[in-house]
């Protein structure tokens, strides 16, 4: 039986990721910079993804497809922070966003009028490693109140990331959290990882995030 | 395929199902009290236990299964706070601990000398709900870093959970977190929660916890 329950799951991946693959070709031809941001459940995604949303709304035309368990929180409150085009994907105890659920969700998305593409994942730091939405990259956000050793515990998902984004970093000196050991912890297991230290709340570095964001998707549209 | 997927998991868990009911057989002959404790990455999962090693070490004969995907760290860190016996259970990948997993660190443990087990799973406040191990009762810990709303976007964790263990306190004030609000939400989804206020760091409400905890142990010991 263990064989069946791997082969299954095998068959289940390369199914997504021949769906994943069918998202990334057409983000390419629409020339859409896509992000899938990753993390435990309350490291910050939607409070970056807000304070985001209102920063560059003059420049970029941005989309997010929201993943929740439960509820579409989330979405709404990325709605009221003036996102224009907010998808929720309630997954309904799924512990992941795949891609057909983003496929599904982006079949409402009209994607000429769109620069970026903002995919919030379900907070978890475990099984959405797994699973390739067809992003350019992904985005993990870790805070500084969940302890500098979790690079080291959930490698899969820093190991598939390709930036980290250290959150909540006005709330250091709080707890024994120590920002050189995560940042070693982290190159470890994977040594090209970018890092911005930021806090979503207090504002510090969401100008070097905002720069690095924009220039990555006027890469991909002008490239 | 969505129905070979379904019904396997079914059979994955109904196996899963009957080893948790051996556990809960054996662990019921033994009274010994078995908490699983849950929660996102960087909760305190650790930071509790290793208060709770030291300060109930003379009353209570504690030991601790303890799942991370990857390192021992927890293990580690909850030797050096004395924890007679701890258990490291790596689970290579897994989001979630099982039954057979944890049968599998029993049979290390001398039953006959314990009277509290205590599993400390997976961060990851999706997955483990679905998973008995064959314990009394889960606890769910939550941290006020990580927003008030989880309890209605992680239902199905809050719904299958005894007590829930509301950590870090000591940093409310810190962010919008409204303690008042993240109560009245897991209480809409399970009415019955037990309900702690504390802070692993800092020490608040702890005895509260280490009463009502000797109070449990002792009622199945002498029951």
């Amino acid at each position: 039986m263990m064989s069946t329950t791997v082969s299954l799951q095998q068959k289940v991946l390369s199914e997504n990721d021949r769906r994943a693959a069918d998202i990334r070709r057409t983000l390419a031809e629409k020339r859409i910079f896509a992000i899938n941001l990753v993390s435990s459940p309350g490291s910050g995604k939607t409070r970056l993804l807000e304070r985001t949303l209102v920063a560059l709304k003059d420049s970029l035309r941005m989309s997010v497809i929201v993943g929740d368990v439960q509820t579409e929180n989330d979405a709404d409150r990325l709605k009221r922070a003036g996102g224009r085009a907010v998808h929720p994907i309630v997954t309904g105890g799924a512990c992941h966003l795949d891609a057909t659920m983003v496929a599904r969700a982006l079949e409402h998305v009209n994607l000429d009028r769109v620069d970026v593409l903002f995919i919030e994942n379900v907070g978890n730091l475990v099984c959405p490693a797994s699973y390739d939405l067809g992003e350019d990259l992904k985005a993990v956000l870790i805070s500084t109140t969940e302890g500098d050793d979790k690079p080291l515990k959930y490698p899969a998902m820093f190991r598939r990331s390709s930036i980290m984004i250290l959150n909540k970093i006005d709330l250091l000196g709080m707890s024994d959290f120590d920002l050189d050991r995560v940042k070693a912890n982290a190159l470890r297991i994977n040594g090209r990882l970018e890092i911005f230290d930021v806090s979503s709340t207090r504002g510090d570095g969401l100008e070097a995030w905002y720069r690095w964001l924009s220039g990555r998707v006027r890469a991909k549209r002008d490239g």
